[in-house]
């Protein structure tokens, strides 16, 4: 098997699984309780927090543990918005962001909040000086995406927050789903206040992810009740998920530039035998995320392509995951002015570490085989 | 070690931990992907809602899977008020609720909406004749608890039910997080339209539960984004998690009527043993769920209590986990209108079916010999 859909979701590492078993056993009790086993699993809990803080540069307490990306995106949008109304009702954002900002942005918008979507050049990327034109008195948030999903354009996230940051009154959240240990990112030096990670996206499970706030910034909870999570995120605290969280960075980060090495490499490897098939178009800027390639293949189908793909056991996606159940078109594609040729009938493919250039091959000669079967069957 | 806690959570089966990592490492593609792999997961996952489904009694699509009990009230709370404020914007709950209930409900007070709090009788016992009194034209939600955390108090939901359904705008909420598998509850003869359950009580695994949502009842999701869970409740599906949600719903209904006397027979043991300790007050009602015993030792705090039978290998609680860190006093109890005595000094003792009477025998000669040598240190 070949699997090259790592954006949608990955394998979790088998130590990652053997972590989170041994804690949901072993240590189960609930942290709230005030008996010895409560205490240790609390003290597991807060070491867990002061790992992940160590990684992301933060303190212990700017770590919230969430249920994945689109808890953590939905926690900091409708959070700033309910929270920091009386300030001003404007938001901004681009019109490339992953459904979890879109969509909880037009939710806030049904809640009488005025939204500016953000254009994007014909490679994803949003202007700076589009920010500051939409930066308003009122504005009082702006979210922008490191990596995008479908295309793998990096975002100029350090001169946004540069941006933001001469607007007291606004703040600033970054979706690092897709950047998470394939391209830098100071959530210090970028002056981010919040910024959401997933633990699927790396090896690590699914419900598992956490949402870095910085700077003081006090939330709206989506999830109101006990006072976990710096009262930000209440509920009785999933351990072992978190737990298993912190042990995928951990691997993540465990030789980190020899892995996005490898990607870059990888990556190059496949544009250039992409630029070879002559009917494929790459859509993916060149210095993009290191992970991503995005190319279409006008005229033809994506599904039907993936489909015979997916005959070899190899296995890539169309668009995002989250949206490949929407009609036809991308509307990222869309938002980069790509002619509907091209924006009905892409292909993301999406790598990891764990990839393999004589994986790639085989699916290079895999797929020039399946466009010209497919063409010959199309009669074109 | 003793293990009495099993209301603030319970030790994962294997087989649920089995089940879990077995399908984290297998089946970990993202349903929503277009090729084979992500058909297989999303096979699986319709396969786990419908058995779901069939436990309830409901319908495949009424079953939401969430991240827990907490999300389930929040998201049943928030999601009617922010959906349905145009029919009205009074809301009725109890003032004996989780505090995943009481403050989701404050906050949408925070919010412009208007909350009745009712009171209960001595037992914590709501009356269904105060939920009459208390609705109004404008009334769009009433939640009730099937079990109490506390206390195991259980509420007449049916006969709330009976009054709710009476007033078409309103909808009816119970959580039954305490009450999954120690009581019976038809969703649908009690009229209710969405209930809460949460899989870390019933020796399944933190982070994962169900939110059930009968007669087509629209919500506010919580978390905006992709189209999953019937676009009530976005993100990237925790298949193994709901698969292990699942399974430990099996168990748990598995023989229930064998667990459920099992529960009982211990209760009353414990319950006999207790009204036999002179320095001992029994705060649950008789007729209560089977799984939870109250009791106050006046003048005795419960830390130094709990401590005690910690020494032992012996674990119970104070007041519910969640509230456990909030000052001395237990607002249930203090809602019962019991002494101050008693309201500070509450210890909770919460079965599981796997403990035995052998471990309650235990627990109760180490508690006399705890008591008085408290006594004697404190020289009373
Ligand atoms: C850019 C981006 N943001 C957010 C998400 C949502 O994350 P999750 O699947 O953990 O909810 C995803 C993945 O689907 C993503 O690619
Ligand atoms: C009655 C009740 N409701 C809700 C909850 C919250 O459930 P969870 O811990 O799964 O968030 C609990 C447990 O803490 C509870 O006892």
């Amino acid at each position: 098997m070949i699997y090259l859909d790592n954006s949608a979701t990955t394998h979790p590492r088998p130590e990652v699984l053997e972590s989170y078993k041994k804690v949901a056993d072993l240590y189960y009790a609930n942290p709230s309780s005030v008996h010895r086993l409560g205490s240790e699993v609390e003290r597991l809990l807060q070491q867990s927090r002061s790992q992940a803080a160590e990684w992301f540069g933060v303190q212990s307490k700017d770590v919230i543990f969430t249920s994945g990306g689109t808890e953590g995106n939905n926690m900091a949008i409708k959070g700033i918005a309910l929270m920091h109304q009386s300030r001003g009702k404007h938001m901004i954002t681009s019109q490339v962001e992953h459904p979890s900002v879109i969509e909880a942005y037009r939710a806030m918008e049904s809640l009488g909040f005025d939204v500016t979507y953000l254009p994007v050049d014909s490679s994803g990327r949003v202007n700076p000086d589009d920010v500051a034109q939409a930066m308003r008195e009122d504005t009082i948030l702006v979210s922008v995406m490191s990596v995008n999903n479908e295309l793998g354009t990096i975002q100029p996230i350090q001169e946004i927050g540069q941006v933001v940051e001469q607007y007291p009154k606004a703040f600033f959240h970054v979706d690092h789903v897709q950047g998470l240990g394939k391209i830098n990112l100071s959530i210090r030096d970028c002056h981010i206040d919040m910024c959401t990670v997933s633990g699927h996206k790396i090896h690590g499970l699914k419900g598992t992810g956490a949402l870095i706030i910085q700077n003081h910034v006090s939330l709206f909870p989506l999830l109101h009740g006990g006072s976990q999570e710096q009262e930000t995120r209440a509920g009785t605290e999933n351990l072992p998920g978190n737990v298993a969280f912190v042990k995928a960075l951990r691997f993540l980060m465990q030789d980190n530039d020899a892995k996005r090495n490898h990607l870059e490499e990888m990556r190059q490897y496949l544009w250039e035998r992409m630029e070879d098939i002559e009917q494929v178009v790459i859509n993916s800027p060149k210095e993009g995320a290191p992970h991503i390639l995005n190319v279409s293949i006008p005229g033809y189908k994506p599904e039907v392509v993936i489909h015979a793909l997916g005959q070899e056991d190899i296995f890539i996606s169309t668009k995002s995951a989250c949206s490949s159940k929407q009609p036809d078109v991308s509307s990222v594609l869309s938002a980069c002015n790509l002619d509907r040729d091209r924006t009905t009938s892409a292909l993301r493919i999406s790598l990891s570490y764990q990839n393999t250039k004589e994986e790639l091959a085989v699916f290079v000669k895999t797929l020039r085989k399946t466009i010209e079967q497919l063409h010959a069957t199309m009669g074109r």
